[in-house]
């Protein structure tokens, strides 16, 4: 192809099947031609992020020998290109200082600019030059000397000079939940009642911090244990804390009702399969439950919704959301309970 | 229990598991006593109608034989006390005349009305008590002389004495479709592009015409095929039709685009699997998609519209909004282009 697709299509290499090519994350294999086209950029590669399920699968699968790690990766990246995972189907992110930037590119950034890809690892040509000679195969934070190239629907943010790396990246890889509950309490349910399941883990403590920001009028956070719970409360973001099982739905909606609910939003934050029947059911009619687990069935939301003649708004969870990295990162620095919580599971 | 729940967990049988019942849905077996909770209704029971899934499934599996078909659904219903079968876990709905309501049913129903239950049987005690006698076996249309109880939080549609109930009833079984469309156009897109994939379908065709009642400025719909683009046209539904593959994004986004697009609200009708990526590209930025197909996926729908740098929104199509059936049916009798293509497929 000579003229480029924002969306990456350009740098397809498959066999088209019935005239049309997949899109870059579905390919088997994509170009990583080092040239840019108009609206792309190249950067220069300094770490990648796996996926967690992704590592965990390839630590397992070589019995956590990590030579045979590191030699699964390469061989990986360099029959396709990128970098997914061909079990798990999952890639990660990666962090790396722009190097050129193509005339036409809409992302915004400036060579320099030391950068984390907000889009996957398996739609993103990568080429790894060193070998990965700096990593023993045996964590998912990967030292990497490569290139890779964003198209022109993309996303790259630019990491911040006042937080550590490794802070700015954990909050940059959930940003999408603060900043669609944010949108949905300020245009919908300002003064509400808000529900967030899983509110001690990462995109549930944002998505209480953002839900408060946007004018929410009574926060509450489902938690699994005790401990967690503990935790919440010594972060304050909550209104009320509660433990719940949000696989058993009368539970769930017990606990929420006597903790100020029904929700006019209910956040699913938990990555545990069985979630959805609760979480309509804890939210009011009229509400919205946003769902941000990827362990969420899209028939079981929609049958059990049908089910319980429930009036509920159900939203996929987007991962993006115009100036989302940028609003997480504001709100860890504004929250120092947000902060807290963050810092903990850094560090240990 | 001696007081009920307005999901039916009064009626659950199962042994609670860690202290939690399962939803009647999600639930082994029910309790089919006769007597009503306070807030229940009880239906004498005309036919029921199979889930088509569910009814081929039990056709293939016994060859075709109708008598064991029939024993099969009689074991079924006997043993779990509900209509649920076991390979496809769907059920269906019935029609029948409503014998007694409680007096604390919110469902505004009262006794001989002619009803069609609009949640499934998987969650509905139904008791046979006439062995099936009139039925062969061979059809989804099973009559059945029997009762059946609805909960507090249930539905029943009573069926208009001016259409068929074979016409009736397949407006009902996809009336959430234009309901929820009528309301995000109306509420967020007024004089806007909406795409409708699988624009001659029953819940297809319904929509585009719930989006031009809605206020809609421009409707495209998407077929598969040249024989239905001339069915849909003939029908009047849509501004433009047009032929591609929803399952190959680039086509669906190039496709819309030439049409009128890029679409505000992009409504998917189609049981494929795959069309997430086409319907994310298909949408503008700050557009919504509503997916009503239980073959969507939610990951690929949250995965494609972070990798695409998609601002938009994602619904899960919830088959229940107030007033669905009497709104879906207005639309019918109002339109001569929606009724003509219903009645052209029950003609088949």
């Amino acid at each position: 192809m000579t003229t480029s697709d924002p969306t990456g299509l350009h740098r397809v290499l498959d066999e088209p099947v019935g005239g049309s090519l997949p899109l870059p994350q579905a390919a088997r294999r994509l170009d990583t031609r080092s040239e840019l086209w108009p609206d792309e950029v190249r950067i220069r590669v300094e770490r990648l992020n796996l996926d967690a399920a992704s590592f965990r699968q390839l630590e397992a699968a070589h019995d956590g020998d990590g030579d045979a790690v590191r030699r699964e990766v390469l061989d990986i990246v360099a029959e396709r290109g990128k970098m997914q995972n061909p079990v798990t189907g999952s890639g990660g992110m990666l962090v790396g200082v722009v190097e050129e930037v193509g005339p036409d590119s809409p992302l915004g950034v400036k060579a320099g600019d030391r950068v984390a890809t907000l889009v996957s690892l398996t739609l993103t040509p990568l080429v790894i030059e060193d070998g990965l000679a700096g990593w023993g195969g045996d964590s998912e934070q990967v030292p990497c000397d490569g290139y890779a190239i964003l198209f022109g629907r993309s996303i790259a943010a630019v990491l911040p000079d006042d937080l550590a790396p490794e802070l700015a990246l954990s909050v940059m890889d959930v940003c999408g939940a603060p900043a669609l509950t944010r949108r949905v309490v300020s245009e919908r349910y300002a003064g509400g009642v808000v529900a967030v399941i899983g509110g001690g883990g990462k995109s549930g403590s944002l998505s209480l911090a953002a839900a408060r920001d946007a004018g929410a009028g009574h926060l509450i956070g489902i938690v699994p244990t005790d401990a967690e719970a503990d935790r919440l409360r010594e972060a304050g973001l909550a209104d009320e804390v509660v433990v719940a099982d949000a696989r058993n739905p009368v539970a769930l909606r017990d606990a929420v009702t006597k903790s100020g609910g029904p929700a006019d939003v209910t956040v699913v934050c938990v990555d545990v399969p069985g979630c959805e029947g609760g979480a309509i059911l804890a939210t009011a009619e009229q509400g919205t439950v946003i769902f941000f687990s990827m362990a969420t069935s899209f028939s079981a939301a929609a049958l059990g919704a049908e089910g319980l003649a429930a009036d509920v708004t159900m939203l996929v969870g987007n991962g993006y959301v115009p100036g989302h990295a940028a609003y997480a990162l504001d709100l860890l620095r504004a929250n120092a309970g947000v902060r807290a919580l963050f810092e903990g599971r850094l560090a240990q």
